[in-house]
């Protein structure tokens, strides 16, 4: 099963992790805009790629349908800026459980993401670097003494690394203590965003913590600083959730109503179905709700985004018709058995 | 089973029948305040109830605690006034079925009432007329060849008739249409009044229809005249219906959504549930709703009204409790084998 569908460590709080090299290739500019260069590049790799292994495969982004690769960043494989400005030239490479996705020729010629459902910041750390190395050996990387690996843009010079979790934060949010968490933890060094990294705020109160500083600090160093601020958060979030709890009735008549509403609606918004979904996920990881399990709620949460939808039925829709056939794939998975 | 917790004719839209006979007996002054001379009104009567039969038991207000008469007035049996103003006096006479309920030293000496469910103009009336004579030959009316009946407000002189049927019409209120339904009838000599009279808006969408006059036209020129502005609210209500059936996704996905809210909820006031539950009855009036059937939301729309709780219930609660409770009584109806 794919890491998006799965549960792990912690996954009440943390629901996944993932680390992310920006690398350039030796013998090429960076940043490039020719054609010629990008296929060069792009041509490279292709011919090493059976050298790198890992079941990758490579796939350009000109031969995707629009569903496909609006898929790709629903299911936070490639930024919405890629999968926008990358139309023409990008390329990826990808492993069938999608747990490594690597990006070609964005700002660097080569962004290697490795994903993990849950907290597994060290894990996942530690496949990474292996395949990292992998890729060097093949490649080469361009590299400088003083400024570790070299980057197109100086925020990811030094180890290039960012880490980074999704954190999902129902609790801080109904007891209006999330902006306080924001302000604290943007003063630790630590980027707080929205999924897609797009906005701050959510409906589904999911939210991606990562590091700032890739320059002057140790990969390990970088893992222990986001390590500290999931720890905290997880803290904080289970906290306010036992204060919530106190208020049982309050609480579990928000979950049951949410499940309510997802189980029997005819249409339904994004906005809303994240927002039920929030509370739903809040309900089962607390236990409150037994009509649910993780499995259930991961699909859920990625097959009522728009792109995802139409993979889920395999097939396409009028934009009219997306808020009915949301409420249609709620209903399916929910009765899955 | 009670007339209230069964369906009848044209019950999508007319819920219930009413025909009431204000009426005063030979021999006592009309509106009875001294104690001794309503002691002596319910005295004859008590004496006398064995000759009238019908299955009617004689009971006192002041011997029923505050549910037991609250709980009349939410069957309507009794007026919400009557409750009030008559907790020291005020005594009825009331069957089993609760079919017949008479109020004894209200402004009239008897306000003699008969029910059913659905819409029973006819049956209703001549039932009543029969149980009138039954008590007119036993106890004796004040009656003049002029004024036909004499009642102690002169507003249900003659006659003293008030024929009235419960109206539900939540397709008119969705669609905008109902202060133009409730100006036309007021003009047609016709009184429209929330449920219990008390006002005119109600989240239930339920509405008593009943004739303004009394005097000067027959019983039967009474009920004909309900008659055609009933089946005229029948006819723009199920056009409304028709209407909003056109856009069926819409019309599912609400009230799908009020069956989830009500099947799920932890709480709920009484506002909310009466709002539902005027969605989810007409739901199963139209076909729409598989899950719930026309019994269990005349239990629903009865038992969630706060003195038939408790009886339902068959405890008392705390009033911060109620919203709680009601929930359960849901829940438990909706199971219902």
């Amino acid at each position: 099963m794919n890491w998006y569908l799965q549960t792990g460590k912690e996954s009440d709080v943390i629901t996944s992790t993932r680390i992310r090299f920006a690398r350039n290739l030796q013998g090429f500019k960076f940043n490039l805009k020719i054609k010629t260069d990008i296929e060069k590049l792009k041509n490279k790799i292709k011919e090493n790629l059976y050298l790198i292994g890992y079941g990758l495969k490579y796939l350009e982004l000109k031969d995707m349908d629009d569903i496909t690769k609006m898929s790709l960043v629903e299911k936070n494989l490639i930024s919405p800026e890629y999968a926008l400005n990358k139309n023409e030239t990008g390329a990826i490479l990808i492993n069938d459980e999608e747990n490594i996705c690597i990006m070609i020729n964005d700002d660097d010629h080569l962004k290697i993401q490795v994903f993990s459902s849950g907290f597994e910041l060290e894990n996942t750390l530690n496949y990474s670097i292996e395949l990292d190395q992998k890729i060097e050996e093949v490649l080469g990387y361009a590299t400088n003494k003083k400024y570790g690996y070299l980057t197109s843009l100086p925020t990811n010079c030094g180890t290039g690394l960012k880490a980074s979790v999704m954190v999902h934060l129902p609790a801080l949010e109904k007891t209006r203590n999330i902006d306080k968490v924001f302000y604290t933890i943007n003063n630790f060094g630590i980027n707080i965003l929205g999924e897609y990294g797009q906005d701050n705020k959510n409906n589904q109160n999911i939210y991606q913590i990562s590091n700032k500083r890739t320059l002057g600090v140790t990969e390990q160093e970088i893992i222990e600083n986001i390590r500290v601020v999931a720890n905290n958060l997880i803290e904080q979030e289970r906290n306010a959730r036992k204060f919530l709890a106190k208020d049982t009735i309050d609480l579990e008549d928000t979950i049951y109503r949410s499940f309510g509403l997802l189980k029997n609606c005819k249409k339904i918004s994004l906005d809303e179905v994240q927002s039920l979904i929030s509370n739903v996920k809040l309900g089962t990881d607390l236990g409150i709700l037994k009509e649910l399990n993780d499995s259930k709620i991961q699909k859920l949460i990625l097959f009522t985004k728009p792109a995802s939808m139409q993979k889920f039925l395999g097939e396409q829709y009028e934009p009219l018709e997306r808020d009915i056939k949301r409420a249609e794939i709620i209903s399916q998975i929910m009765e899955e058995k």
